[in-house]
C-alpha cells in the first residue's frame, strides 16, 4: 500500500549571501515515500522553526550544511501513516528531524521518538522539546547560578530566552532581560517575572546593564551576540558565567560581525565563556522534562507559542527568528 | 637611624595614549624612606617587567591604575636593610610589590614574603614566581590538558608561554608554540621540545595551525590575543579549553583591536573560553613551586632570563615585552 496524494518538500535550491531570500527554495511536488523495512511514514503535523536552521542552509557546522535539492532540515512532529517498523506503529505521534515536507520517513537512518500520550504536540516542540532541554541545561549545567546570582538573559523574549529566565528565577536569581519591544519587556516583567527588562531597540544597553547590574553580571545567557554580548562583557562579575547559545544577530546576515573587542575582561574578571549544544544533552532528556513538566503544571513556568499555518508559509516565518516579530516558540502547523 | 644617600624612583608622570614614551615617566631622586613600626625597609635587588604593567599604568582592571605620581608598581627582590618588623629582619631577601626605586617598604599593608635561602633571585622572580606559577595553574589548572591533547601557545618565547608548553609536554600532550623570530621558533622547538613552532611575522598563522593540528587544537593557551586567538578559534577541537592569560597585542597600541570574528565557534565545538590571574592562586603557590622545582632540578624545564641592568634603563626596557625582542622573563638588575 502506498499513500494517495502528493508530498509537498519544500527544497533548498541555494546558500543564502545574506538574508534569506525566496529563491533560496522552491515548493515541489513529489510522490510520498513508502516505507522500507524497518521503516515508518509520518504524516507532518507541526514543524518546529530555529534560528539554528539559518546556519545549516548556509555551511557546515557542528551538522553538515543542508545538502541543495534536500529538503530543508527542521525538528517536527507528525503521526504515522503507513509503518513496516515495531517501533513506529500507525497512529502513534512521532518527533523527529522531519524535515519541510507533509510526509517524512523515520526509521533505519532517521531516528525519530515516540511521544508519550497526553502531551501537545506544541508543547513537545517547545518546552519539553529542544528549546526547554536547551534552556534547562545551558543555564543550570552550563552558567550554574547559584541563589542571588544577578543573570541577564539576550534573547529573553523567544522561545530559549524566556524559558531560561523563569528558570532562573526558580533558582532564587535576580533576572534581567533584553527583548526588541516594549510589548516584549513588559510581557518579560509582568507574566514572566523577570526583575527588569531593556529595550535594545530603544536604549543602550551598556548603560541600562551598569544601571541594572549595580554589582555585575553573574551568569549572561546569550543567544544573540554581536553588540550585545560586548556590552554585557563590560558589566561581568568576578568568576562570572557567559553561556553562549547562540549568535543571531549574525545569522541572516552578509555582513561581517565585528567581535567583542573586551574578551580582556574574561581575564580582569577570571571569568568563563562556554559554547554548548543540546545535542550534547541528549542523554539527560527525562531529567530536563521531569522538571519542567513539574514547573509547567505548578504554573511556574509559562510559555508561549507562535503557530505560523500552513507548510508555504514556512520560509517566509523564518524572517520572524531575525527580525524581532515573534515572541516565544516559533512553530508552523502543517496539517491537523 | 636612617639610610644615607638618596631613593631613586621612577614616577608615573602621565598615562600613556598608545605606545609607552619617555614622558609617561620621570626618575627623581627621594629620601630613603624610614621604616615605621612593624615595617622595614628593602634595598632592591632585581624588579619583574611584566606585561601587565602596561595595564596598570593606563587604567582601573583587576587592580587599581597605578596613580599620576606615584612609583611604578612593580614585583621585585630586595634585601632588608633596615627593620623594625620581626617578619623582615635586616639581611632577610624579601619579594613583594617593591615597584620602580632604589629602596622600598615592606610590612604593614606593603605585603612581602621572606624568600628561603638557596633560589637564586632570578629564579625567585621567574620559574618560581609569579611567572612560572602562572604557566602551572593556567594551564593545568585551567586549561586541563589531558595526555595525548594538541596544545597551542601564543607568545610561546615569552616567560611565562616558554614554562606552559613546556609542562604540556611533561604532561604528555602534543604542543606547538607561536613565537615572532626564527631563533625564537628555534630555541622552543630545539632547546624546550615543543613539537612544533609557528612564527607569526613570516607565516599564515591560522594555515598553519590547520596543518600542524589536523584534529584541532584541545588546549589554546593565549597570551596574545588579536588576529592569533581569532585563528586559533578557527581550528577549535570538540570541548577545546581556551586559556586567556592575557592580551599582549592589545596592550600597548591606542589603536581599537577588533575582537575575534568567530566566537561562533566555541558553539559549534562546545568549547569554552576562560581567563585567570594568578593573584587567585597565591594560597597554592607552595605546590606549584614543589612540582616546578622539582621538574627544574631534573632538568626537565628550561628556563632563560633576559636580564636588562640599572634602574634607569626600565622604562625602555618594557618595549621588549611587545616588540618581540626579549626571549624567556625579563628581569631589570638594579643592585647587588
Amino acid at each position: 500500500m502506498t499513500m494517495s496524494g502528493s508530498n509537498r518538500q519544500i527544497l533548498l535550491r541555494r546558500r543564502p549571501q545574506g538574508p534569506i531570500t525566496d529563491d533560496c527554495f522552491e515548493l515541489v511536488d513529489s510522490a510520498v515515500p513508502a516505507p522500507a523495512d524497518g521503516e515508518a511514514v509520518v504524516r507532518v503535523r507541526y514543524l518546529s522553526l530555529d534560528p539554528t536552521i539559518r546556519i545549516w542552509v548556509e555551511r557546515d557546522s557542528y551538522l553538515p550544511a543542508i545538502a541543495l535539492g534536500d529538503p530543508v532540515r527542521s525538528a517536527g512532529l507528525g503521526v504515522v501513516v503507513e509503518s513496516r517498523s515495531e517501533e513506529f506503529p500507525v497512529g502513534a505521534t512521532v518527533m523527529g528531524m522531519l524535515g519541510w515536507q507533509d510526509y517524512a520517513v523515520v526509521g533505519g537512518d532517521q531516528p525519530g521518538n515516540v511521544l508519550p500520550e497526553g502531551i501537545e504536540p506544541a508543547d513537545a516542540l517547545s518546552i519539553y522539546g529542544g528549546t526547554g532541554i536547551t534552556a534547562y541545561f545551558g543555564l543550570l549545567d552550563v552558567g550554574r547560578p547559584v541563589p542571588g546570582d544577578t543573570v541577564l538573559v539576550s534573547g529573553a523574549a523567544g522561545a530559549t530566552g524566556s524559558i531560561v529566565g523563569q528558570i532562573a528565577k526558580l533558582k532564587g536569581c535576580r533576572v534581567i532581560g533584553i527583548a526588541g519591544t516594549e510589548d516584549k519587556c513588559r510581557w518579560l516583567v509582568d507574566e514572566l517575572g523577570f526583575d527588569a527588562a531593556i529595550n535594545y531597540r530603544t536604549e543602550d544597553v551598556a548603560a541600562r546593564i551598569g544601571t541594572l547590574c549595580p554589582d555585575g553580571i553573574d551568569v549572561f545567557f546569550d543567544n544573540v551576540g554581536g553588540a550585545i554580548l560586548e556590552a554585557a562583557l563590560d558589566h561581568l562579575a568576578l568568576k562570572a558565567r557567559v553561556v553562549l547559545c547562540g549568535s543571531i544577530s549574525s545569522y541572516d546576515t552578509a555582513e561581517e560581525q565585528p567581535g567583542p573587542r573586551n574578551l580582556m575582561n574574561l581575564v580582569i574578571q577570571r571569568a568563563r565563556m562556554e559554547g554548548f549544544l543540546v545535542l550534547d544533552y541528549l542523554d539527560r532528556f527525562a531529567e530536563a522534562a521531569l522538571d519542567l513538566a513539574v514547573w509547567v503544571a505548578e504554573g511556574k513556568i509559562l510559555h508561549r507559542v507562535d503557530i505560523v499555518e500552513g507548510l508555504e508559509a514556512t520560509p517566509a516565518a523564518m524572517h520572524k527568528l531575525f527580525d524581532g516579530t515573534n515572541t516565544g516558540k516559533l512553530i508552523v502547523h502543517v496539517a491537523d
